[in-house]
């Protein structure tokens, strides 16, 4: 895709992937090369021709204060070409540039393999490119955008972020810049279209742009285009939530046009009409029905409006109907009838773009969206015309729900996807921080390029910030979705850090971007409840506050090794989420405790009331250093989603505190007692407690919590009844210094073989103790021997990482292969190539295979916890086989039978799936003898992602990632 | 049953039924009579036969001090016969007092018509009955409680309520007492073995009887004995949480036989033997199994001690064996082998009886309880000797759950009932206040009588108070249960009113009695919770508060009239239960508005908050003034019991706090609307409010409230879109007299006719206005004469009382008839004769028939909203039928199919009907023209209690008690 001559020195740390120039530019002398900071510290000034595109030498206007940011100096604009001179950066994009025309003619500038292509621009140095100049730094596109992708390349490379406005980047100043000597090439982007859809833009993105500038207006969409541009996106569908881009300020339309960005509405709002436009006027227009049937007439000018006042316009026109607003259309009584009726709009908004165009339809770029609803018309046989894009509309959650069929390839139109990184509606909402990690994007954009839908990517990104990170991501793999390779990703992610920070905690950064947002897809902020992870089981809570509280110590840290100027940029990028997602979580388990210590008879219940109120107003201190104190209150609004407390998809009008209780305590109560894996109190309980059973297998250890019931100090004592239980105590998971945890487990030299049971005795403070039953499992010599090396337990219960396998056996060229950090785990197992044919054999397909160890035989359940992919590409099922040594694998889809979970998000299973961002499969699997086996886990389907498998016969208890080490470490 | 001779004169006001010295007693000489009171102040002196036993002697020295109570001097008990003179009151037991029996063998005595009767007497003026003795009151019992009930009868008439010590009811002082001259006579009880059972005694009965007697001791125990025999009761099941009545104080048993209690054990504890006797030894005890099976002679050994030890008390012997502590017996394999060894079980206890007592077995009084899994043994084929009584036990929750067949009947030891006043275990615990409403005691225990099972009656009253009025009217019916029949069940509430508070206010009293537990029978306080009553719909939750704060403020007005010396009884009797369970429900409606406000985003969310808070804590002043400050703390710990916060079956361990949000207010946010049957709030949500209709038949009307969402003072104007939509601003259901409610209704006159809709616009505080639908209906002018004087609304959704039928048609004597003040209703319908023969066929059965009028034509739902009563009567259906018009009954039966819901507490849906004290029985009938119609309900088993007819054509909204007029008014 790139080409480079000429010599390439040390690069500064920190270039994204794709950017030819990554390796080109030095901030010293050492290599021969073009200097754009001059010995005197003057700058190169830079010539466009005043006959090129507008948008181009707009571009060159912010590369001259780019080099005055890196500098201290802009650079000079040179008017006409009779100003050149000395040395000079000449930028322009070929055919409108008569210089550039000129010096390709002249045989000094080589665009043979730019000229013509779709975006492309090289860079190249050119010494004596004419008289009395000694040499140049050339940037011809091979376009308007390859000319401004060029330029933005070359801020960017010298050290201008894209996001140095919008994320309040630092600028690092250089003495020295320098351009080794050759000639760089960047080709066409894989992806034709490239953009972002800013929407449920309330309260944040519409309060910030009212307060900032007024309005969504052009001195607010200028800003956006700029970034866009240095993004390398090119599309944008505008803000609609009570917004009519082309209304709200006339200039929008036109500016758009002018920075060079492809305008386009979103997918329910065809004709390059905002639905407010309608709203606005529809009394006036026929019945005011947005109906084709009762009101064609007057939709059919609404129409002609949207398409006439954008003639001179680069637009990609959305296409199709659908209901008045973000709804599904009113049938007209069968779905055979409604496609004829979609067919017929589709029809007559061809016409109308061919008239108010001026030219063929097939000539303008056009769209049609199915989103919801409206794959049922194209499952029931809509034909819409070639040159149209069709759009796969993902499940709103980051699921692509269908990719082209092979046999759909080839189509003049191609195909794009619409995806969401933000969501109002269906089947939840999620509005506030970053919850995107990129492996995720990259495992379903990765399908989408594969599977050829790569002629418009578009993502939905709410109020834009805070997604900064996977925005660029999007557009990165977008832009060239080989380079950003599943290997790459963390790569990607500490590059992106060094750009925003420079290179000495760019790794560190990285990490905490990719946990943050990782943590926060194990369930949504928005999801998150006090009952979401378990107290009871696997310390599942008390883990997931320990994974946010380490994060956010290590963010904590990390702002105080930055530099002053940094700190904004940190705050936004980093701290804030961290800090805020990390209060969110304890927030949740603090309430959790206060009503299960509550129903203990904990004296600390009230306790955790109060730390449910400091963390509740922690949220609101955090929002309001984001809203009113960073960069000096620029970024007022943008934090004014509400995010706690949602009960159902749409959010809550205000912050709600998770509901708290407290105890009415007798002045004279003596303690209680609480244990592990279990929710209940004692004394205050009929049947006396039990633990979970300790095995010498897995080595586990339990704890029993005591507590004090009223005001007294606590005063109790433990003995075991057996010389192999060691008690320890530490401290409780509670707010509560006076709770107390004793961790028990066993010392196996001396406990007995097989089953065991031993009984614990709380005892103290004048009350009748408590007896807490220990049951104790220690394994024979024999299965010692046979569990070597194994996965596997004495209880019958564990989890196994899926990337764990002992082989992995290829098939026909396609392999299971790691993919890194996605998901709940470190690493979860998908097929390569992603594209490969299904298999149906899976005693020949592509295999994982796992040691086991079955303290008994009976019939197991084999849970295999995937991603929440879905049945993408019709016609296949979305299937895998699980088989026990040498018996038949068992083959299980997960949408059939007919009466299973449906895909959409209209399925009741869907958003449990989606929310969970995994999907357990359960399989039975008989076993016949108790030892040593072989799990084997095999492709049929090529897109299922394998996290986890869980094994247990008897049933699991209740939790949210089942037994570790599955969840957080 | 009793006979007067002589002269009746006018009664005090007072007397509870079935007494026959009702009306002989007067306080003041109108009427000629024998004087207690003699002309000098003086009392005269009671004569009891040293040789007479010892329960008759004792209670003779309680007439003294009564007497003493009643007039300020104590009689003189006379210790020989030489002492006799003047005028004097004997008392004694035909057959052990010699000068008793010398009366009646000189003919100065009557006792033809109670010799040889159970627990009967005579009471008789004699004039010269001997020489010296100018007249005698004589007491003649037939047996020794004859004697004592006919002491404890003139007690009780001349002014001292079996509550004066047990409630702190004050005696009257008065300065005459005399009984008229004449001859009265007590016959025998409808039951036999009248009793209580003590359990879930902990902590509140433990706690108290610790603190004040140093545990469950003869000094508790003979204060408990002597209620009893006030109250006519005869039999006991004594506390058995961590109690051994026999060995926690070995005067205990003796005490009992000396006061003349027929002791037994609970239905788990066989052969005379607490549990804890078993629990405290079982380690020396064989191999410590409570299994007959496996431990067969220890079991024997301990079953032959409890016998023994009581050779010489009157016991009532608990046969057969249950599990280890209250639960099931562990199964021996099959069901078949289960009987087999049940039977073994009891053949050796009959064995182990008749040679501990030393007679033969079926001398001796002996009880198996059919008690939860018991009767799968029972249906099974188990047999018992014939002379055992079989003792149906309900359903933990007063519902009767099986009666004895007509073919059953005749059986020597006859029938008995176990029921529950209190209930700790499952469908779940009730032991706080009372929940038990007299008609509702009155239906089931009416059935128990008129279907055979009166040998024994047994009650569990949980820590006895404050049970005291259920208690008493249990053990009264157990009398006489002819007596107090269905329609004199308030009567008898107000006869028992005055005697514990005079006649003044008696009737208000009683009205406050029966009200606060008929509300608490609405659903029990332990099952309260803030979702119990629908906030949205019908104003239920509102009107349940209403209903509360009524009775309260009755209540508290009352407190105001009553004498200091009333005060205490009052409080505990009426005062507290009613300001308690009045704040319990409004604490969880306040708790339910907190987390509703919160998603509607009202800023009075907080003070909802602080309102729960504060009724929390009211909770516990009102407990701690029972436990503290009533009588001087004579009650301390009998109010310990946890009622707030249950979330299993068992209580909890401490009062848990309904938990409560709060809100993140913003200081600049505007007003927010909610609207009549809908929980969201506007704006927050996409589609606009819309009210339920109003339609001119029901003329029902409806409301907005308006609130502010922050700080600023709610300034906001309302206007409708239609001339005739009335509206008026009244205030919020809200403790914040900033929320306010605007009602709106329909001036018909000027609404069009028809279906029409209304815009109702809430504007202000510069925000976008919310726009209320409100959707109308009005009668044609057809419609209108059609509806004259049906039940019907226009939407087709309507609740009747099954008291409004227009006409009641018997058949074979057999009839519809009013229970008043039964179950959620003013007056319910059941049918009489409770034991008539169902009918099989509907069209010629007895039926109710209700006019209707329908709007619409369509398929209706009938709901039948029945009591919660159980199908009693094996074989037989619990069934009813419905029917429109002309057109054939649908009959129906609760319990089946197969697969619907089991009666009994194992089932799912038992916890939910009894939880509810009603069932629904839904029809469906099809109504095939628009109009007037008739519905007719039609009986077919007699056991079923109609309380409201639901007629709904939509699925009716959620809700607690359905439609009014249903529900509190």
């Amino acid at each position: 895709m790139f080409d480079r001559r000429g010599v390439m020195g040390a690069a500064i740390a920190g270039f994204l992937a794709a950017s030819p120039l990554a390796a080109a530019v030095r901030f010293d002398r050492r290599n021969p090369g073009f200097d754009i900071v001059d010995d005197g510290g003057g700058v190169v000034p830079i010539f466009v021709d005043a006959a090129d595109l507008p948008g181009v030498r707009r571009a060159a206007g912010d590369l001259a204060a780019d080099i005055g940011r890196v500098t201290g100096t802009d650079a000079r604009i040179l008017a006409s070409a009779a100003e050149l001179a000395g040395r000079v950066i000449i930028v322009g994009s070929l055919g409108h540039s008569p210089l550039l025309d000129g010096l390709v003619a002249r045989g000094k500038l080589d665009v043979r393999d730019v000229r013509g292509k779709w975006e492309a621009y090289t860079l190249q140095t050119i010494a004596d490119p004419m008289p009395g100049v000694r040499e140049a730094l050339v940037i011809a596109g091979s376009d308007k955008r390859g000319a401004i992708y060029g330029i933005y390349d070359l801020s960017r490379t010298i050290g201008v972020s894209p996001w140095y406005w919008w994320a309040d980047v630092p600028v690092v100043r250089r003495k020295q810049v320098r351009v080794s000597y050759g000639r760089y090439v960047q080709g066409s982007p894989a992806v034709k279209y490239r953009g972002i859809f800013l929407n449920n833009e309330a309260p944040a993105l519409s309060g910030w742009t009212k307060a900032k500038f007024g309005g969504m207006n052009a001195a607010f969409y200028t800003r956006l285009f700029e970034l866009l541009l240095r993004l390398r996106a090119n599309y944008l569908w505008p803000a609609m939530w009570d917004n009519a881009f082309a209304e709200d300020d006339p200039a929008n339309p036109r500016m758009a046009e002018d920075y060079g960005i492809v305008m386009g509405s979103s997918h329910h709002e065809p004709m390059m009409r905002a639905h407010k436009e309608w709203t606005d006027r529809k009394d006036r227009l026929g019945n005011g029905q947005w109906n084709y049937v009762t009101n064609r007439d007057a939709i059919r000018q609404f129409f002609r409006e949207g398409i006439e006042r954008n003639r001179d316009n680069e637009v990609l026109v959305t296409i199709g109907m659908r209901g008045d607003g973000d709804v599904a259309m009113s049938g007209t009584g069968s779905l055979a009838s409604d496609v004829k009726l979609l067919e017929t709009i589709i029809a007559d908004q061809r016409g109308i773009i061919a008239q108010g165009m001026g030219r063929p339809a097939e000539t303008v770029p056009q769209v049609w969206v199915l989103f919801t609803e409206v794959y049922k018309y194209y499952d029931a046989g809509l034909k819409v015309p070639d040159d149209v894009t069709l759009m796969f509309a993902d499940d709103n959650v980051g699921n692509l729900r269908r990719l082209p069929l092979k046999s759909e390839l080839g189509r003049k139109g191609g195909f794009g996807i619409y995806f969401h990184m933000d969501m109002n509606g269906g089947p939840f909402s999620y509005k506030w921080v970053n919850t995107n990690p990129l492996p995720k994007i990259w495992e379903q954009m990765n399908l989408a390029n594969r599977y050829g839908a790569n002629e418009i990517w578009i993502a939905n990104v709410g109020d834009l910030k805070p997604l900064e990170l996977p925005i660029e991501f999007f557009l990165a793999m977008a832009w060239n979705p080989v380079e950003v390779g599943k290997d790459r990703i963390a790569g990607w992610t500490r590059d992106w850090a060094a750009e925003q920070f420079g290179p000495a905690h760019s790794a560190e950064i990285a990490d905490l971007l990719a946990r943050y947002a990782k943590y926060n897809a194990w369930r949504k902020p928005e999801l998150l409840s006090p009952g979401t992870y378990s107290l009871e089981h696997y310390r599942e809570a008390e883990r997931a506050c320990e994974a946010w509280d380490i994060l956010e110590r290590r963010a904590d840290a990390l702002a105080e090794k930055l530099a002053p100027d940094q700190q904004a940029a940190y705050f936004q990028l980093v701290l804030y989420p961290v800090r805020a997602c990390a209060a969110l979580t304890n927030l949740y388990v603090a309430a959790a405790r206060n009503a299960r210590f509550g129903r203990q008879g904990r004296a600390s219940t009230n306790a955790e009331a109060t730390r449910v109120r400091e963390l509740f107003e922690r949220g609101h201190r955090l929002r309001d250093a984001y809203n009113k104190d960073l960069s000096g209150g620029k970024w007022d609004h943008l934090m004014d989603q509400p995010y706690i407390g949602y009960f159902d998809w749409f959010p809550p009008v205000n912050d709600i505190m998770p509901a708290v209780t407290s105890l009415d305590l007798a002045a004279d109560a003596g303690f209680g007692v609480a244990v592990d894996g279990d929710a209940k109190g004692w004394p205050g309980f009929w049947l006396s407690p039990r633990l979970p059973t300790l095995d010498s297998l897995s080595r586990n250890r339990t704890y029993i919590e005591v507590f004090p019931r009223g005001p007294r100090p606590l005063d109790v004592q433990l003995v075991a009844d057996r010389p192999w239980v060691r008690i320890e105590r530490g401290p409780a998971f509670s707010v509560s210094p006076e709770d107390r945890r004793y961790w028990i487990d066993i010392d196996w030299s001396a406990a007995p073989v097989g089953a065991s049971e031993a009984v614990i005795t709380v005892s103290g403070m004048d009350q009748e103790p408590v007896k807490v039953t220990l049951p104790v499992l220690r394994a024979t010599a024999q299965q010692m021997r046979e569990a070597r090396g194994a996965w596997g337990t004495l209880t019958g219960a564990f989890a196994i990482p899926a990337s764990a396998a002992s082989r992995s056996v290829p098939a026909r060229g396609v392999r299971w292969e790691a993919i890194p950090d996605y998901g709940r785990v470190d690493t979860a197992m998908s097929v390569f190539p992603v594209d490969a044919e299904p298999f149906s054999d899976p005693t020949s397909s592509p295999r994982l295979d796992y040691e086991l160890f079955l303290a008994q035989p009976g019939t197991y359940h084999v849970d295999l916890v995937t991603g929440a992919t879905l049945e993408a590409y019709p016609g296949r099922k979305h299937a895998v086989a699980v088989g026990i040594d040498d018996e038949a694998p068992v083959v299980q889809a997960v949408f059939t039978p007919e009466n299973g979970p449906r895909q959409d998000f209209l399925g009741s299973g869907h958003a449990e799936t989606a929310g969970a961002n995994a999907r357990t499969m359960r399989f039975e699997i008989p076993v016949a003898r108790a030892g040593r086996h072989l799990l084997r886990v095999s492709m049929i389907d090529p897109m299922v992602v394998l996290q986890t498998i869980i094994v247990s016969r008897d049933p699991l208890p209740e939790s949210y990632f089942g037994p570790p080490p599955l969840g957080p470490r």
